[in-house]
């Protein structure tokens, strides 16, 4: 029996991120990815390579949400303190991970395990693995916390490795209607709309397509019955005001 | 005379980012302009159309970074809530402000001030207007508080009219050397430096780039001096392991 409701947080760690050096795309992967399985992303934050600040985000996110996923901060070099920061925020020990020292110790030529490289596998004590399709170096996950790389294709690798380690609710089904419009014109016919179906999302998004103006009305629920009556009275409004659709 | 440390926090308002439907690019084009402009971007959070949320997440983050920026939710529709949110996590009352009023009804064509345009001119008690060269419709600010659209060209269009609303730091000096090597490599050599220079902010990146693998190494600092003197450091660890340089 599936939950109904499974919520996440994620955890985006890296100055370069902040500094604006370095456009994230790790949050829509993930995103993307968590609403695949039924898991809902209720909010992301994008913090420093400073371990309180880490220590503290942590703490206050696994009460807060069913899951948190991280990203960045488990490499090699000196700036990367997720591991040593979730030890700390879970009060556990440090250490190496024999699993992990095994599979580098296999993945890297005889005398290329270096000391930087042996950084990669002390985790916090009674963490799991997160097996790294792409590079070896195994991401963790220990309780609800879940930490990935930073790096963007590694990290969309290693998601398929996640799947039965996560339980997802129900997956929220999604439908977008596209119109030829602008905002205001149906502000108000959708706003009633809103008002009629709360339970249902309903998201409006100005796009410029092709020289063209146009909205996306986004509709989103667990509940197919519940979009499809939305839908019909969307429908209902767009045909008395002789909108155009453009996508659906 | 300028302050020396002033900071930020940035809060993406939008169900559409959390789904993954959308690819936020609003925190990077404002990282890198406050980074110009020598504020330093210390967190930033992704959270939904809710306003107890909004609310929360305003009244956390005002009290501690010197300013806030929000992006998305001041449109002309039902989830379009950011407006009210901030009024209510300052008090204020939310009302016509006459200013916007006037721009918008000379901004459109005769009738064309509809309702639901008329929405956007809603807006805290005593709150300042940020112009929008685009599209017409203001931003707003209150105290520290300074509310931007979601729309990414419309947000970048913004940011020049907001330089002489905005007291800025010393500007932090970014320096980066690319080199012909992985991050083990020179984890060991790197950390030392890190340690010579605690204030300096040195990062490590990554990359893959004409079917190469490369790391970059970013230094960051008020002080052009001290950026200096570590470059030193990095210049002769380098010279010793017989790394090449690809890029500086």
């Amino acid at each position: 029996m599936k939950k109904k409701n499974i919520n996440a947080s994620i955890i985006i760690i890296g100055n370069e991120i902040l500094s604006g050096r370095t456009q994230d795309t790790n949050t829509n992967s993930l995103a993307i990815w968590l609403n695949s399985v039924g898991v809902k992303v209720l909010e992301v934050r994008v913090i420093p390579d400073v371990e309180k600040t880490i220590v503290e985000t942590i703490n206050t996110l696994r009460k807060k949400y069913n899951y948190v996923f991280t990203t960045g901060g488990i490499g090699p070099t000196h700036d990367d303190i997720t591991a040593q920061s979730v030890a700390k925020a879970f009060g556990k020990k440090y250490e190496i991970h024999k699993e992990a020292f095994k599979i580098l110790e296999a993945y890297y030529k005889p005398g290329e395990f270096n000391e930087g490289r042996q950084k990669m596998v002390w985790m916090p004590k009674d963490s799991s693995l997160i097996l790294n399709p792409t590079s070896g170096a195994p991401g963790f996950f220990i309780e609800n916390v879940f930490c990935l790389p930073g790096v963007p294709s590694i990290l969309k690798s290693m998601l398929g490795g996640l799947k039965d380690k996560i339980i997802g609710g129900e997956p929220v089904i999604s439908q977008t209607i596209s119109l030829r419009t602008v905002e205001s014109e149906i502000a108000k016919s959708l706003t009633k709309v809103q008002n009629n179906n709360k339970d249902v999302e309903i998201g409006s998004y100005p796009f410029f397509q092709a020289g063209k103006l146009g909205v996306s009305i986004v509709l989103r629920s667990e509940n197919q019955s519940r979009i499809d009556s939305c839908n019909n009275e969307i429908l209902e409004f767009i045909q008395e005001k002789k909108i155009e659709i453009v996508d659906r």
